[in-house]
């Protein structure tokens, strides 16, 4: 389960009921219910970071859902081996990158796997949970609905770049307060040329491997778990002593050799 | 398991050693650890919003415990299809309404099923805790002390109303700044009569299905996932907006017709 | 699994993948994922609070890992009936206390059951995952490297004390503000000798069981459920009240008799 649904609401507790209820030896697995509330572009990058862990045979069942209750549907998605549970509105599709195998997405229309009585703002209990549940006891996915072949995408921020620059920005703020790009983190690898980073008008003093290859308190960047460019103090936090946060803009310059 | 010992502290964590010490093989579900502390309003929100929909085997573990230590009792309740675990302090009786099905409420006495060192302030530990992985194991509640045909109730804010309106109040806040208040949903449906919702001196601009069935920003009535009246903004947040919280009154009121 | 890595970061989710995508029938456990970021102390306090309630089967995996990259050690760990994953930094080893029995410590260098690659920043999902899972399939601790006998101690902070008084420090604030110290809960219940404490300039007055013992909104000290001194509020925060935090100095006087 992933949702922005926080852990003191009864929204997550009802949706592990109506499962289990259906499910009792289903095995349920928190991934976050703190995804920023409505947050489509946090939602993406929570789903890209951690679902291609997962074993094949996980149902990820995935409500972060501004739409609820409107026209947009409900989708079964098997990209690669990573199967889910999502609302149609692309926040799983950075997935698809570089990926087209076993792909397959099913729009949910068959209402007989729903709850009796739908209501208009929590499908995460009315239809995803009975969904998942009748999944997990061996349902095909087919039943669900028919194959679609279009669906909504939500752009990637992509960096900007030339010859001498990369201009990207902060994709995800950690509890750590570490600034996650979107620059790829071989470019700050590249070659033997010098380079420079800049983030909110100021230079971030050293490129580095890990934190602790600087001194406590010293502004840092290097090349995240995730292979971005990431930007960090060592024992300290980046997004609090640069006021950063999700969209401030980064640049990674080349420097011309003396 | 439903506390409001938050995430942060080891009081969770030590509650399920405990309980898996005794019945390494039970599993163990969180509901939510981020119950407001202390409060019983929020809990007995929660735990009627939530534990209607969980399988009749469960076994909820509910500590929500200001009196802790004191001479209050601690129950074990089977009232329709639910189990629990929970001080004697009411919250767990809006589970009530409308039902006399199954029901039986014993008084924890039997100590011979509690740790042998029983603090003074942390009976999820030293009491809830040994007795649940017992009843997991099989244990005849029976056993754990007398049957008692009295306890303490809280009483669920009850909404005023006459012919012209209904004066609730908001019961729950969720993450959303989503508005829940204690008048029933099927009032802001009836019949065909015009309708103005009031909250915090303003005009509730839209009574609608779904969020979504108003612009983007608008501050909206609806019916909520549980069936009360509901107070919203489409992709914002009513609460901060409305500075709302729990207990703020809401007025319903039907407009003659003109 | 205990991390410092907040819900709603994807890095609980990678670690939870990697394990269950070696070892889909292994059961994880969440005690904490909001242990203050990298406060070695928190860590150390939460751990002797909670391990040694667990089944001696268990796993622990904790990831407080300020020096995740470095030259650090990772150790797995065999102390009394507790074993656990964890970086070399001494959080552990307050569990080390009056414990010699069944001690081992191993350091892992053994890189085939590592992932293959390992990043500089994210040792939890790199190492800690894939050892512990292979650990949970059977696998011999003592393939994982050399045993050792040097490693990382944590100071617990001692209270000084002399004839007439303990002056000791705040350890753990827990979510309901009540300020858990290092001063031995015995010391509280001495003898017959009359007794005053102070904290942050504040005599505290009431010497109570339980919260309860005293009025709403009072100040009072008592014997916490981890046995140390603790100063809390009757139904109130008190570290609110006094604007008290972790390292706030507090005393206990004896008082000359009368």
């Amino acid at each position: 389960m992933t949702t922005d649904f926080g852990n003191g609401s009864p929204y997550v507790a009802a949706v592990k009921g109506v499962i289990l209820a259906l499910n009792p030896e289903v095995r349920i697995v928190d991934l976050s219910h703190d995804i920023s509330p409505q947050d489509l572009r946090q939602a993406a990058f929570f789903l890209a970071s951690t679902l291609p862990y997962y074993p094949p045979e996980t149902l990820h069942v995935v409500v972060v859902d501004p739409g609820v209750g409107s026209q947009r549907s409900i989708l079964y998605v098997e990209v690669a081996y990573v199967r889910l549970l999502v609302p149609d509105n692309g926040c799983w599709t950075w997935l698809l990158e570089g990926e087209r195998r076993r792909m397959r997405v099913i729009r949910l229309t068959e209402k007989r796997f729903w709850r009796n009585r739908i209501s208009a703002t929590f499908h995460g209990r009315d239809i995803f949970a009975p969904v998942a549940a009748n999944l997990s006891l061996g349902l095909d996915p087919r039943e669900l609905g028919p194959i679609i072949s279009d669906w909504v995408r939500l752009e990637r921020p992509v960096p900007c770049h030339d010859a001498h620059s990369i201009i990207g920005e902060v994709l995800f703020v950690d509890r750590f307060g570490n600034l996650i790009t979107n620059i790829p983190g071989e470019a700050l690898l590249r070659d033997g040329r010098a380079k420079r980073v800049r983030i909110a008008g100021i230079e971030v003093s050293r490129i580095v491997r890990t934190y602790s290859d600087a001194e406590p308190g010293t502004l840092l960047a290097l090349v995240s778990s995730s292979e971005f460019l990431e930007v960090a103090v060592n024992q300290g936090n980046a997004a609090q002593l640069l006021n950063a946060q999700t969209g401030t803009p980064v640049t990674l310059e080349y420097l011309p050799e003396a």
